[in-house]
């Protein structure tokens, strides 16, 4: 018999302690409307989440669709605006299917799951995104972890392993580290060893390759029936949601087995139509995303120019400035808002123990003055760092 | 050494085929803006999706916030309107404290993976949401699943353990037989096993007890803090999203620890200023609830007068047809579309084999007139099981 506690919730309170003692305690700091804070903390790295053009698409789709997509994507829940935007993101990215989710979260959750489970093998990187480790969990496939972008680990697993089917799993742009997959090599590993290959664009789609069509598209293999891609619509698409492209053969997967996309309320319209503009700017912009890119390199310019640890050259838009413990980021953040500048703080778990950081974004719509007073901060956080 | 395959992707196909000759084969039929079809086959229980006070506030805030949230609850993802919608739930619900997600999938997945893990032990329903199930696998927690609405059942598994922790779980309106949960009795087998009880309002929230404000509310058991709610705010509240409704130190521990929660876009402000007012509109307004649980009743009136498999009582605003084959809950399904009347088709993996079934639901602003046209239809169906 188990003991018996009178207080079942003791253990949040002490396990809050021990977070709060080791700087790991977290506070929702709600945002009000048109703060003057300039935000290099946000993943709207083309500045379409303020672009009114989204908006008003969005403010007219809440108006003419409702306010929710009533059920699940099978049964109630897909609109014409929901296919407009598949055909959309399918016809960007240049895949052969496309198959939108309401978080890009779940997304990962189904690719996985769908692409494999028990009697597969899956092969993820040790810095993918939390949803991509979720993900291989709840598919019940043997999972071998590789070195970060360690394409030989890789193709030695796959060729290692007893089970026919296999799939290498991957980030293209790395979350927080910034960094790009060497997608060419592992989609030559993967084909060499009969096995599929998912990458997660969320942080490319829109910011690396021509016209920002990201990693996959970059290296050619953007209609390769053999690699499946995820995105996210709420990173440079400005809204909210996510996507899976691919093989007719494997949305259909999706549409029949994918348990996070049957049992889920489908994307609001809204968003859909806001992705659904976004989508279309960027292609009609491409400026866009070199600009995400070009203020991305001037950031990282700057932080090692300041003698600030080296972010190293920006694959996309993510700039990350590690510090070491969790205090240290959480008083380089504090120096930021101190500036006016809200930069992102990322401690355990979001990265590993001892690579506490200050994560910077570039966006498509910062100018010079904002560059400018981004400098101011990260001077003052150098300082502080040169006298700790 | 795996045998070679030339083409990764025939299994999938081979899959579809399958799935096709079983009746399981789905198709993507995305609706059209205003389509004059009457809806008994969306969760949008209370006709808010469509109410035009929701819609003009999901237009203000896009166009004053921005299309999403820009990032992370923990970064930039929270706005005000976010707190404050966390606060109308919260009240509404007589709840201690609330956190809001992007969906109530990913509300589930980090519900459970936060209040269970190794170590501990999760009872949950055979009947539970799929989002649960995936819930409970994510959790690493050891799960029984017991028989439904077993209490017996719960109560033995906890008296039988060895972990000290333990959670037992489960919705509240079941999504598809559309019973209640025996809450009362399960808080009761929990209490007195130590263990804590997780509740998933998603179908009884805005339907089930006093004004709408959920099954755990109607128990006297909404201040707990031995409970933890989940709900979605894409079925009453016509919107999209979902939250944990709970104890300060549950919600604390969501939020530090929570990987659904921490790894994840926030609501699109459109979202959460439709919800928001959504609430408002069912704190107003308890005729509405009300309405949509006489609405259920008279539609599960209707069925078994016709003769077609008696949906039991409704508890919420679902009724269920069970038709047993795919094929029959097909050919039903459209039979009600000649008739003008959307209805849900229930089939494996959504339903167990062999429960295929006709899934209606109630809305609040369902008429004299759409219910004529309803029985129209389901006395065809009757017609065809009859001659079947």
């Amino acid at each position: 018999m188990h003991p018996t506690r009178s207080d079942p919730l003791a253990r949040f309170r002490d396990a809050a302690a021990a977070r709060a003692a080791a700087g790991l305690k977290r506070a929702l700091r709600p945002r009000a409307p048109g703060d003057a804070v300039i935000d290099v903390a946000s993943n709207d790295y083309l500045g379409l989440a303020m672009d009114p053009r989204p908006a008003r698409a969005a403010a007219e789709a809440a108006l003419a669709w409702g306010t929710g997509s009533t059920g699940s994507r099978l049964v109630t829940g897909s609109t014409t605006l929901h296919a407009e935007l598949e055909e959309a993101l399918r016809r960007f990215a240049g895949a052969p299917a496309a198959l939108v989710f309401s978080s890009g979260y779940l997304a990962n959750l189904a690719a996985v799951t769908v692409l494999a489970g028990r009697g597969t093998l899956v092969v993820s990187d040790e810095g993918n995104h939390a949803s991509i480790v979720d993900a291989c969990r709840l598919s019940r496939a043997r999972v071998v972890v590789t070195p970060h972008n360690d394409v030989t680990a890789v193709e030695k697993a796959l060729a290692d392993r007893d089970e026919e089917h296999a799939l290498v799993v991957t980030d293209s742009v790395f979350s927080v580290d910034g960094d790009l997959a060497p997608i060419a090599a592992l989609h030559a590993a993967a084909v060499r060893q009969n096995a599929l290959l998912l990458v997660d664009e969320a942080h490319a789609m829109g910011v690396v390759g021509e016209g920002g069509r990201g990693a996959v598209h970059a290296a050619g293999l953007a209609g390769d029936p053999r690699v499946v891609r995820t995105l996210t619509l709420s990173k440079s698409f400005g809204s909210q949601g996510g996507a899976v492209l691919g093989a007719p053969e494997v949305i259909d997967a999706l549409v029949d087995t994918g348990r996070p996309f049957i049992f889920d309320t489908g994307l609001a319209p809204a968003c859909a139509a806001a992705a659904l503009t976004a989508v279309r700017i960027v292609e009609d912009t491409p400026e866009l995303p070199a600009r995400a890119g070009s203020v991305a390199r001037e950031l990282a310019a700057m932080v090692t120019g300041l003698g600030l640890p080296d972010p190293g050259l920006p694959a996309g838009a993510v700039v990350p400035v590690v510090l070491g413990r969790p205090q240290a980021a959480l008083r380089a953040v504090a120096i930021c808002a101190d500036h006016g500048v809200r930069a992102g703080c990322f401690r355990p778990p979001s990265v590993p123990e001892g690579r506490s950081c200050l994560r910077l974004t570039a966006r498509a719509d910062l100018g010079c003055d904002d560059l400018a007073v981004i400098k101011r901060a990260l001077t003052a956080v150098a300082e502080l760092k040169v006298n700790a």
